[in-house]
């Protein structure tokens, strides 16, 4: 697994907080970091930004690269249990455990002071992490994320190919399922482009928003009016996100 | 030819200033815009971004494609006298010319108000763009800028293939040369990162200080400690660059 690293200045000084970025569908651990504009922020806020790819690669599964939105660069950052999947598609396992393990035995990091964030796919990954683990990320948010996974033809796909078909399986990776499960212990950063093509059909906010609101969960949704799906979409509100995680 | 453009949010309001940015080899239109993150501060400052290819494509040309530092992604922003190359690589003249006029055309600007800046072959060019038409450019910088190509191995054989063996003609694509022949009416501003792999074989800003020296022409030599050739580069210090041609 490859992952991407930034490292502030202040790190060469003294133990710094983290932040985990999850990515969307079809991208890599480079995407973010090339294209947010995201590392002067986090030179100004002395932060850790660690960016894991999106899935295995070259498992020698067959089909993994067969489509865009499943398989290679779509792990869904779920567990798989369904073969020929389980063994490599770790992805919740690898991110919640096996990265944060390696990081903080690498880099002068604060692991109490842990915040993950994403794009898409990604979102609905930091989502889940968060809320499923709020004794180990102070701080969540996200960039249009999918945010109902078991009512979209996404998340359908995917959890159908790496959980099978018992939906039951499927609730604890569900953002809008969670939520009312379990909560989560702060506020909830999330920002939608109301020109973003997916926004009905895949991310459904609303329902995320709904669910929040049934449960009292602190939620701030931002529908930015005019911005697309794209990574210039990430680029105008990253400073935000950065800032919401900062003082977290 | 193809080219990307930033409007800020201030052209739905008024003309705005222009800014061209010149990239370097390899680059197409888009890595400038992808990788810089300048929208940010175009918006701040109300400059509307330009940045064409740099080179046409697919011209038939036999070669065209076979090195990666001349023919296709490497026009080096001359006008070719030389066969098979004259007739299509003209990019000293679209960037003068035939760009300016189709942005003045078609979007809200200021034509009287234009700055120019690149990096690498892109900050060459920027530098003679701006040195032989400072009644057009109100401002120039660059990012690790090629800054004496006749003495470079990039530039010898770019300026050999395009302009051919008379050195006499490469005089004016040339920014140590130039700067001694002609000036500019304002003070240059360049960055340069001390960790760059090309620094001293193909970029030679000492030459060009030098050069500056001589006739005692404004520049703003900047070296940046411990940093390379790339966007990350660019990104770092692309506000510095911004302000110098907004206020400019």
């Amino acid at each position: 697994m490859r992952f991407a690293v930034y490292q502030p200045p202040q790190a060469t000084q003294k133990p710094v907080p983290i932040l985990y970025f999850l990515s969307g569908l079809s991208c890599t651990e480079e995407n973010f970091m090339v294209k947010a504009g995201v590392q002067r922020l986090a030179a100004e806020y002395g932060l850790i930004l660690v960016t894991p790819d999106t899935s295995p690669r070259n498992t020698g599964i067959a089909g993994e690269d067969d489509d865009w939105d499943f398989g290679t660069g779509a792990g869904f950052y779920v567990d798989a249990t369904e073969e020929p999947w389980r063994k490599n598609y770790q992805m919740y396992s690898y991110v919640v455990q096996e990265l944060p393990a390696l990081i903080t035995a690498n880099f002068p990091t604060q692991p109490e002071k842990q915040g993950i964030f994403g794009h898409s796919m990604g979102g609905h990954g930091a989502l889940v992490c968060a809320m499923r683990n709020p004794e180990l990320y102070k701080s969540v948010s996200a960039f249009a994320p999918i945010t109902a996974p078991m009512r979209c033809p996404w998340g359908q796909k995917a959890f159908s190919g790496y959980l099978g078909k018992n939906q039951e399986s499927w609730r604890d990776y569900d953002a809008s399922e969670l939520v009312k499960k379990v909560g989560y212990h702060s506020s909830i950063l999330i920002d939608q482009g109301t020109a973003d093509k997916f926004l009905a059909e895949q991310l459904m906010p609303k329902a995320f928003e709904q669910a929040c609101a049934d449960v009292s969960q602190p939620l701030n949704l931002r529908y930015q009016e005019g911005y697309d799906h794209s990574y210039y979409f990430i680029a105008s509100f990253i400073e935000d996100h950065i800032r919401h995680h900062a003082i977290a």
